[in-house]
């Protein structure tokens, strides 16, 4: 078994290469200046790392781990054209550099080619494997449009937006690992379980982002700490302070909402400190975390095999950047 | 064997019910909304028909012709943003009832939806039919790109135009059919006779559009003649007038093309006219037809068999509307 950093690596050198035709250049070039950008990569190796639970990785496995790739690209590729996203990893988004339609075009042909990769593996898994994939690549996109949605409202519930970010966020992380699996021949029960330790790992990844973009440490956190709040985004943090804090305060966050005064982030942190969002946010993390990890328990392989799942997981939740 | 009209009714029945889940409505209502705007189902039926020509209907052949008509469906959808139009069929496009940002993201789901159409037909087939419907996609989208570069050019080629075309309309006709011949059980040299009719028969369908947009019967023809010429599109016979007419003709044709002056298409259609851009029109659609004709000849089955696709060919190619 390997560490998701050595797949990490392994995954990049096998992904850094040209991925689309030359031609015609006005709609590949921009496809593959994106893919430049680079990434974490996590999703594609969580594939591999699915795999690698129950058996050696396969070659198709790392089809999949390509398509899987493409697919997120895709995904931010037509996301950032709908948040009209100016930057991405400090790099200009496609669509602020060719334009939105092309940027439209090549998120298309980008999805397009992700099915190519697909189109490789074995026949003996092809159905199964785009079958979870198309009920994945659904998923994401009604989440996105929830999203949407969530922003026009004034307030969102609790288990709405949980379920809005297990569409958007988890389940490629938990499709990613189960794809795995399906290809390292595991049975269905193990299958399932890994599913369920990605959908709870992917809550426990959100609710870390929201923290960190509030109270994170400015020198480590990459971006802008409060960008969350200058954005009116819902969040885990401003959706709990809306139920929690006290009657001043929950009149005060509501006129913040609607203001850009300077100042606002300052005065929202201090509305969430009040409410004891932090602490909340550090405690529901957990949870997600333990959720995760009793299910990773329950699968049945040696527990050797689980280890580098077991430090990822404790790595990205316990993230400062 | 069964008419197109014949095919065409039964595809409409197969085709009318609801293709998306329910929730979340923001998502899918406005997927449904396209998708009842109707049409005339060309491609699904040259599927149908393609199966037809070897052998009878098998129900793969109905998946593959909806997973075509939703890919159409998706492509109209985004291309319809990215050309701004207010209006298809009659009805509202769907950005602009919905806005750009659903439909963007309407499209992509439609896409997967094809996919999983797809999805539904029988291993043996799985790998060539994906590989065929990736291949085709990715041509449409370049075509499209291309289409929207031609846009910025004075000038454009002859032999380019026809290339953009191939790609952006005729392509996804001989697939439609090839598809359908795959799954009847044609060997290869059926199949791709099968493909050149098609390509073929999508060039002469759109020298028939561009003809008739300019010189077709107001009374018979949709839409607004001289559509084209207003908005300065790129068409066979603006082509081939920019290449043949008078040096006095090209250079008011120049001008016409900056201005948006009163009088402007029956001034084009005077220079389409003095350069013999009419008849060179319909000799062209006739050379295309007949090159269809002779792939289709060729194919090695019964000529009873042929009947439907010769009939549909005229057809398509002697339309006044």
């Amino acid at each position: 078994m390997q560490s998701f950093e050595l797949l990490s690596q392994k995954f990049t050198l096998h992904f850094d290469k040209t991925h689309l035709p030359a031609t015609p250049a006005s709609l590949y070039e921009p496809g593959e200046y994106f893919l430049k950008m680079g990434g974490k990569r996590i999703r594609p190796v969580l594939c591999l790392m699915g795999n690698e639970l129950v058996d050696d990785i396969r070659p198709d496995a790392w089809h999949v781990a390509t398509a899987i790739e493409l697919f997120h690209n895709f995904t931010l590729i037509h996301d950032d054209i709908m948040d009209k996203a100016p930057l991405r990893r400090g790099f200009e988004t496609l669509h602020a550099k060719y334009g939105e339609n092309t940027a439209m075009l090549a998120g298309d042909v980008m999805l397009v080619t992700a099915y190519e990769h697909l189109n490789k593996i074995d026949s003996t898994y092809l159905h199964k494997i785009l079958h979870l994939f198309n009920r994945t690549a659904k998923e994401v996109c009604e989440g996105q449009q929830t999203d949407m949605d969530f922003e026009k409202a004034q307030v969102v519930g609790f288990e709405d937006y949980l379920q809005m970010i297990g569409q958007k966020t988890s389940v490629l992380l938990a499709a990613s690992l189960k794809m795995g699996t399906i290809l390292g021949g595991a049975g269905e029960r193990n299958q399932n379980l890994l599913f369920e330790f990605g959908k709870k790992l992917g809550l426990a990844f959100q609710v870390q982002d929201d923290y960190l973009d509030a109270f994170g440490d400015p020198g480590k956190f990459g971006k802008q700490v409060g960008g969350d709040i200058l954005a009116n985004k819902k969040t885990f943090l401003l959706i709990r302070a809306q139920e929690s804090a006290s009657a001043a305060g929950k009149k005060e966050l509501q006129s913040l909402l609607k203001s850009d005064a300077p100042g606002k982030v300052e005065k929202v942190l201090q509305i969430f400190r009040e409410a004891k969002v932090d602490a909340w946010a550090l405690q529901l993390k957990n949870k997600f975390l333990n959720e995760a990890l009793a299910h990773l328990e329950d699968i049945a392989v040696i527990s050797k095999r689980k280890e580098p799942l077991k430090e990822l997981a404790h790595f990205l939740v316990v993230r400062e950047f």
